[in-house]
């Protein structure tokens, strides 16, 4: 199903039912409103006007729409902040951070946590049981603007005290942190600060404190708002919208709270924040990157354990990014149809119609500000149409090959990257599109996710591991391909006792005794097979008593294993890249007996139970790999750029 | 004429008659002093040295040299901002800059606004009757060192101030600001802050007010300095001494409270700081950028309103930039004929002699610190010599060319730029550079100008129009080019209703439906005749009524229009560069009926009045395009580099 | 003699018998600790636990090793600054800078003074006379993460107080400053302020005299606790370890105040942040600079006044660069031999075992984690083994060039760059490797050295040269040459008088008339015998009485001269590089009498005593300069990448 985001309190009241009849002559079943209306519901304290959203929503229901209810908390209105300035959320620098925009709120403000309760339960009160509320968002996009991480005299206290929960006595911290290290011993919680602004870098271990810590602000805030929404307005289900691979928090934690995942889909600036190469981004540039949306796709299904949305859908060219192309025509249709394949069972655009005013004036919506159509609202109706041709209650299956997407692990090399421009969250989306390229569906898998039926894991940057997973992955009929850095660091953030990768012994029989980061300028190489192929910046020694798969090339310890394993596990000592990657994978496939396509290219294909996708991201035609006796529902077996085909085969 | 900037203050009392006889046996005519003397002539509160002064006058006076006395207002002495730390102005994150350098003030202080009437009209009141006192300088170059902008609470008082004046009431300011956007809603003028340290980017209506109040707040503090030496210094003209195009305020505004607009050339740095590529940084490494100071000749023309001097023209090589390259021998005589031929009628050099102490020892001056003769004075002897060749009386003419530079358009672009990396500066000056290098002269306008006499007006980028504006130019002769952005925002920073450029409709049918910024790795194309040629990072999608004269070409919407008009007006959906904008600027011209050269390349023109004027910025000879008959009165049809060549044709 | 850096605090009590038995094993003879113990023996105000130290001494002398102690007093513990925050160093901006890493102190602080002094003196006082201390080291690595300025209060009352100290009135100051520039006038010492935060740059003097009060600081910080130590513990010498040629503070006033001079040695992430393109870095990326290490050698035996130590040798890849290499295996091994080569008397690795906590996890010791050796403790041993075929007591010779590394000149060119990038660092190096590559030893001497016996004395950057250093040079018999920008600058900071060189008139007659800075993209040239050369970023004019002997070319003042001198001195006008750099040198050489190798390329060769050693950097094996008949005691004629060759000639 789909549906849009509308601001009612941006519009005059007069255009609200020509809007709605529009919406749903267009063919949409849902809209989101309300996420920024705090000052518009309560504009003086404890004022509250609620006869426009009254209206808002009673016309949009009775226009036949189903409303997603936002709570307004990520913009509190200045007369708050005003009052209670402890609300505001402090920089890395130590300065505040002030009113003017959104999400200017720190976690760890006990203040906030109260106002927040009060106006959510003030909505959920008088909302909970209104026919038109559908579903129910929390917040909006936490994370946006790195404000997960609060450096305030609020967060200082909440974070002492979850210091104090978390080691029980000082002793521990000092032991964990390993503060015999320059003569950093604490002699009380009271005595700790927050990481930031010291000579140099702290302890580790500090830094992940900090950052689990800040994770769980994220969390504890997010599930006092579910609690009051689900007293107040039981069985509808609640969401959060995520952003794009955001690792400021632990995703998972904040998803077992909620009923459905969704997110925010925006591919044109993700392109030109992303992974690629400039070559590489200029070939993709209206089209985005082939892989991140899908992928993320598939870590928020992970996140909504099974079910998941698109609550913000890029309509065309936006405002936020350094540059900001508009999307080829046919990709608001293509990124539709690849978030049904992808298991998404609801998109809404973002939004119904670009506003003249403020700061998103240059955001494209599905109509113009003068409320014609815009691009986004013709591909949106084709895809309304071809939807009739689509048989209803497909689901998209759990795939052959995970990929183990794991927090503390980012938040781990984030703390000691030790290379510059180590990027876990790159390392595992390049994995992710050499598997895409062979034509294989992927979930994205946590390490407390159930591992059965999967025949292939991939753990591109697994650092910190679960003694659990690896008891399970050791029990599934799972093979492994573990990336360099995995099991390097305990829970305390210390190097294991007997080298890594430790936590892997029972898996394989391997020890890394030294590590390198290297600059880019640098060639380092591998041989593999009869080629020898470039490698990227990180290179491990190891001993093993493995098979040696691949060693490394050239002066420095020539020969040294570059890709070791056994039959059930095989460790990467260095991050190999491009063609070398996808060979790898391709080799990683074929050992865990997963049926591959030929390199796809430009093309990508995915299944949704019967149905079978192909998008098409080149600049030329390309033959979808239907095989013989395919019926297309949509599109045909020669797709145009842009363009997408889905098939049955019996 | 021909001047020089001195500090008595700084040189042994006895070396003034020597100095001073040396300027005019040079054959200088003007001396600028005093415009950083504040500490010297009130070294405590209250107590007034002026006898160092009085004899420093008196000194130049009676040497023949007619003194072109400053306002010392640039640099408060230590014990007054130590008395009053509010003076001091604050950055952008909110740090106090301190006392140590130069233009430590916030124009907001009001104790700064009292403490700067009472020095003036101390100095006023004692200087404004002197015979020898010819002409006055307020403070000196506003906007140095991003000093226009302040944080303070003395500058967020102000600017709720102005707010208040502005809008009326606080509902007016929410409609223009968009406030029913993210929650932004305000109750009363007293909750407006300064537009620093947002969580993310403010309203862009906040950032622009706060830099059209900044911007009046330069104009009321010079203002009320032309005010008190107005009251005591009757009929001597009254200056201020602006930077090259500086746009962090509106200079036309405080050009209507002076006599004489005047401006300080410094085209080496200009060079490094500037638009051009690194190549043609290097070919023009000691020449300058043969538009830049041309450009701001013809603007500050515009600023004065007719009346334009260069107060410090540098000498040699500087301190200040990034690098500090020499001027070509030469080209310090080729900036002074250059201002000539742009209608300046004074320059003053800065500065007499090097100062072997402080901050600016690097910068060079027309003596060595030694007191021996340096290049620019053997230049300036020379200089002096040639003018005695010239007519008196020229006059600069309006030309027929005229080019939009409107400041609320920068401030427009600098709130919402869209695309990193757009600058209105530098298109201005690629379309200026365009022009000249087809041999024809531009005047600079504001939309205020007069418009008679113009046959082509370009509009580069004018964002915000003026429905009168528009009025004339649709009632003027003038053809009009303009560029893509044009009438995009209206004066409340909203998209026009009607979608952009709305204002124009009067003058051509278009309507802009898609804005895209495009990063530089990109390779955007148009066909224009049969040729095809790379564009800038700005392309708009526009349907249009209007004949289509040139299209993009690719992929994305291939054939949509990228040059429209008709008989009247044209408009550009993209940004052109290099050959392609001379040959659209060459036929541009052609359609209005002016009369241009062929590509001059290197070589640069000018007139005034029956004087025609060439310069060679390149590092080869090149034949001036002088017609049959013209007479030489400098120099000769074969121009050496760095060379002036001047003559007129009966 | 060598050793290892030890952390009993940080280790098991029960591992550390054994960690001593296997250090004397190995065939070490000293071990560092305690330089960060502070919390460990004073864990609460007044507290003492010594057993714990106590037991660390005794447990390392009776295994028979040689300890050095480490004042504490670079991380005072969490509890002293919660109590006196004063003691916090400030940053730049004005933040302050927090506990939880080290170094975090202000060196003005009153309080850290008599706190520094009371533990220092405790600590003195308990081990002074104990039989296995046999050496101190105060503090740790002054001026690492920029802890030499600290812009707090604390600091500020320190500034007045020497200002008014050295200047005794304030008008002197103001001569000095230059205040009478842009009104700084002051009237008292207690208005001056630190030099942060300014609107512009504040006057260089300003600059140059808060950079000298910082470096006396750590003068006196020293000094206080070196004569703690000598009176509690005399006849035991006291070092201190300096970092790579940090230039914050005046390495030779501290080094007055110790008996030897220690330096930490670590290659890997000095390559990468040196001076070297990034093919150079790409070729020496697991050997290093081949000249830096060498050359800080060489500065520290002139600060430790002919006694040097290495008292941090990295030991394997590190942790603190961007990226961080491995070094080559024998690196460790050639890095012990190139110390002893140039009269180095102990090299002490860092650390015994790799830490698996805290900050520096990833930087490798002697022994990985879980205490099975390192390639460094092979290399170890093979080096011990090794020593036992070199005769002892050979003494490094005093060369015949000397190059003049003068930090007040740093200060100045740090103060004044004048163009962006000037590196007075870099450009000493690339003279130091050029006479390197030719074969022939250095010694870097300061202004105060002694200067007999040198042939030719080398000033790369010496811009502020004392009066009584020219006569000396003049006395002597070397022959000089001199980089541009030589006596630029009087001690006040200001431009001579008769213009620069002035203080170097009885030298060699030269003025400099003007300076360029230039950017990278501009390709200046020169011209020597009949060869073009490419000059780097600075160009002067000169008027000379000399011999010019290299001119530059171009459209600008071609002819210009680029060198000149006579018999006794040269002066160069720009800075040569590359294969310019090495020839001018080869024939300052030639000049000079000092005989040369031809160019070693990536080999290069050192002196002590009788020992003649030869270091390969180069990727390829390469023939060692050895005259006939030498003999080998390590090594042989052809050398091996990362080999080391040691014979000696009879
Ligand atoms: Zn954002
Ligand atoms: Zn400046
Ligand atoms: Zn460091």
């Amino acid at each position: 199903e789909l549906g849009v985001c509308y601001y009612p309190e941006q519009w005059p009241r007069a255009k609200w039912e020509e809007d709605a009849r529009r919406m749903v002559e267009l063919g949409l079943a849902w809209v989101r409103i309300g996420e920024f209306a705090w000052a518009h519901i309560e504009p003086r304290p404890g004022e509250f006007h609620w006869k426009s959203m009254d209206e808002a929503v009673d016309v949009l229901g009775k226009a036949g729409l189903k409303v997603i209810l936002g709570t307004p908390t990520a913009a509190p209105p200045k007369w708050l902040v005003d009052r209670h300035p402890d609300i505001l959320p402090v920089d890395v620098k130590g300065v505040v951070r002030k009113f003017g925009a959104r999400r200017h709120y720190c976690f760890s403000s006990r203040r906030y946590r109260i106002e927040a309760a009060r106006i959510v339960e003030a909505m959920a009160a008088r909302y909970g049981a209104n026919p038109f509320v559908h579903a129910w968002q929390t917040d909006n996009e936490y994370g946006d603007h790195d404000t997960i991480h609060s450096y305030s005299d609020e967060a200082r206290r909440a974070f002492r005290e979850w210091l104090a929960a978390r080691y029980g006595t000082i002793e521990a911290l000092n032991q964990a942190w390993g503060t015999s290290f320059w003569a950093m011993h604490y002699n009380g919680f009271d005595e700790i600060d927050l990481p930031n602004n010291l000579v140099e870098e702290p302890s580790p271990t500090h830094l992940v404190d900090y950052m689990r810590f800040s994770s769980d602000q994220v969390k504890s805030f997010n599930k006092a708002q579910v609690d009051i929404i689900r007293r107040h307005s039981p069985g509808r289900p609640v969401t959060h919208n995520f952003m794009s691979q955001n690792t400021d928090f632990n995703h998972y934690k904040v998803g077992e709270d909620i009923d459905v995942a969704s997110w925010d889909v925006y591919p044109m600036g993700g392109l030109l924040n992303g992974r690629l190469s400039a070559e590489d981004k200029a070939r993709y540039l209206r089209v985005g990157d082939p892989d991140q949306t899908a992928f993320n796709h598939d870590l928020y299904r992970a996140v909504g354990r099974g079910r998941v949305w698109v609550m913000e859908q890029q309509p065309g060219p936006v405002n936020w990014a350094a540059h900001n192309q508009a999307p080829a025509d046919g990709m608001v249709r293509l990124w539709t149809w690849l978030a049904y394949a992808h298991g998404v069972d609801m998109v809404s655009y973002f939004r119904w119609r670009q506003a003249p005013f403020a700061q998103e004036q240059f955001h494209a919506g599905l109509l113009l500000p003068d409320s014609e159509t815009d691009q986004g609202y013709l591909e949106v109706a084709q895809v309304i149409e071809e939807m009739k041709r689509i048989p209803r209650g497909e689901a998209r299956e759990k795939a052959k090959v995970a990929i183990v997407l794991d927090y503390e692990s980012r938040f781990a090399t984030r703390a000691l990257p030790q290379g510059r421009g180590y990027a876990g969250a790159a390392i595992a989306l390049d994995w992710y599109s050499a598997v895409a390229r062979l034509g294989v569906d992927v979930d994205i898998i946590g390490q407390h996710s159930d591992l059965a039926g999967y025949a292939l894991v991939l753990a591109p940057d697994l650092v910190i591991v679960d003694p659990d997973f690896v008891a399970r992955l050791k029990a599934s009929d799972a093979k492994i391909l573990f990336g360099p850095r995995s099991g390097s660091k305990t829970r305390d953030m210390h190097i294991p006792e007997n080298l890594p990768p430790r936590p892997l012994c029972d898996l394989i029989d391997l020890r890394v005794t030294r590590v390198e980061s290297l600059p880019d300028f640098h060639d380092e190489r591998v041989l593999h097979g009869n080629s020898s192929y470039p490698v990227g910046t990180w290179r491990e020694t190891v001993c093993t008593g493995e098979t040696v798969l691949a060693t490394f090339e050239g002066a420095y310890r020539n020969g040294s294993p570059a890709l070791v394993g056994n039959e059930k596990a095989r460790y990467l000592a260095t991050l190999p890249q491009g063609e070398f990657l996808l060979k790898l994978i391709g080799e990683a496939l074929a050992w865990a007996g997963v049926e591959t396509l030929p390199d796809l290219g430009d093309l990508r294909v995915a299944r949704r139970g019967r149905l079978h996708f192909a998008f098409n991201y080149g600049p030329a035609p390309a033959a979808v790999p239907a095989k013989p006796g395919a019926t297309f529902l949509v599109g045909e077996s020669l797709l145009a750029p842009a363009d997408v085909a889905i098939w049955t085969v019996d």
